[in-house]
């Protein structure tokens, strides 16, 4: 099945993607939807006949709010592409490098990435995210396993200049409305390979292949990750783990290359639809604008 | 003022602390109290005569539950305290260093703390923190000291082993109910000082001192990193920035010296109140127990 938080009548809601209907789920977002009882399955069953429906063509260009809109945390990994991690002469890690991200960060699939003008090296980074469907701790493998509701497209667009200020990334890695996330949640038996999917993810800029990688090439699997991060603390419905970036960004380019006002960002997993982002400058007044 | 969140009648309670009685503000939290219109001091205002009231002594040992238990965000400050940089032959950082913390992290000021059986090297890190009061995004120094609402005791208790394992401190920084916050908020103009408070901040175990600093030695001041992280995104009322550790952690002791089953964990600044917290480790059957 296939969910997305919706844009509507002034708020958003949760709804079931249905071909190119939009059903209602009863819930304010993806999130509420998660934390119900009965989770999204819950929300699916007990979703009256008369549910209130949108065509996916009467609704705006922005139309998908982030697809969990505050998950409770975000946890993102580095370093977690096999080939790109060997490619640069590295060893394969032991354990999974993990850092924060908070939900003010997020955007919708297709929002436009207004560049603050307090950097100049704004990065794309186009990964695979997990979202969390049961409460779990100290998780084995098929806990794990069964704690995943989904997965969904993020871009983890990241200020170069402000992560490398100092050893801790996340201060290029949490400005505020930066990372589009959806359109759409999608659960792991609509996907090859099930909880640990094996889909083509590729990053676009202004229609050029700029990253292109196989889920499957990830050092840590979704599984693996959910066992990981559960042994430090619980992971609740609506919590987020981004997997990680394979290679291709602009940062490590010669010379590096930034996404500029104008900038067309794409980010596309195959079964999970994309995100296609305009990236605009910051005017003197405040408003957002092209190049 | 003086603030807490108590634990009374199978919930939790945000009060104001009028000396040895505990006055109910009418939300369940602090961060409830701080998130809705009008903040504590409305919350205050608007407090009925004949609001319930309970006295200090008349609750539990784990009285205080964490006094934001469930803040927005959390940001920590590494590598802030001037004399300590200096004397491990640094120089002064040009920009704060900020990693994450999860609220799931966040204990009790006097409840145990009970040590993961994942690691090995649990080590302290007493910590000044700061509390949100309203909204803030590129504030300046104005804005910046009117949106505190104040001060409480944290101590950013670490997983050294965990943190260590990859560049990212992150995983050693936010195991599930290890990092005590509390016991009370307590408004700047009750401090010396004020919104940058000149407050000794003082870390024990068993009773012996291991930490001494001024909250006035911190490089960059509670104003400075409020402006700092709104810059990068939103502060929103009940967020917590937690301002960083002086010297005398027990990783960097010949040799090292962490925290085991027995261990009395006491965290203490002056006019802020003090955190006390009995270290367990876990039995086979996950109840906790002392040494």
């Amino acid at each position: 099945m296939k969910f997305a938080t919706i844009r509507v009548d002034g708020g958003t809601r949760a709804v079931l993607v249905d071909g190119d209907e939009l059903v209602d789920l009863g819930f304010g977002d993806l999130g509420q939807a998660l934390r119900a009882p009965g989770g999204l399955a819950g929300a699916v069953q007990t979703n009256s006949a008369d549910a209130k429906r949108w065509r996916t063509g009467e609704l705006g260009d922005t139309a998908y709010a982030p697809v969990v809109p505050n998950p409770g945390k975000i946890v993102c990994v580095g370093l977690n592409y096999a080939n790109h991690i060997r490619e640069m002469g590295r060893e394969l890690p032991e354990h999974p490098t993990l850092f924060g991200k908070y939900p003010e960060a997020l955007i919708g699939a297709d929002d436009p990435l207004v560049l603050p003008p307090e950097s100049t090296d704004v990065d794309w980074e186009a990964e695979l995210a997990v979202v969390i469907g049961s409460p779990v701790r100290r998780a084995g493998e098929n806990e794990a396993a069964e704690a995943i509701a989904g997965f969904a497209v993020l871009n983890d667009v990241t200020m170069r200049d402000w992560q490398y200020r100092t050893p801790q990334w996340l201060q290029g890695k949490t400005f505020e409305a930066t990372t589009p996330f959806g359109p759409w949640l999608v659960t792991p038996d609509e996907l090859d390979g099930g909880v640990r999917p094996r889909l083509e993810l590729t990053g676009l800029v202004d229609g050029e292949v700029v990253q292109k990688a196989d889920t499957s090439d990830l050092v840590f699997d979704p599984v693996a990750l959910v066992s990981y991060v559960s042994t430090i603390l619980t992971l609740n419905p609506g919590d987020v783990i981004a997997t990680g970036t394979p290679g291709g960004v602009g940062h490590a380019r010669k010379p590096a290359r930034y996404l500029t006002p104008g900038s067309l960002l794409t980010t596309r997993i195959t079964g999970l639809g994309e995100s296609t982002v305009r990236v605009l400058g910051l005017e003197p007044h405040g408003s957002g604008s092209g190049a």
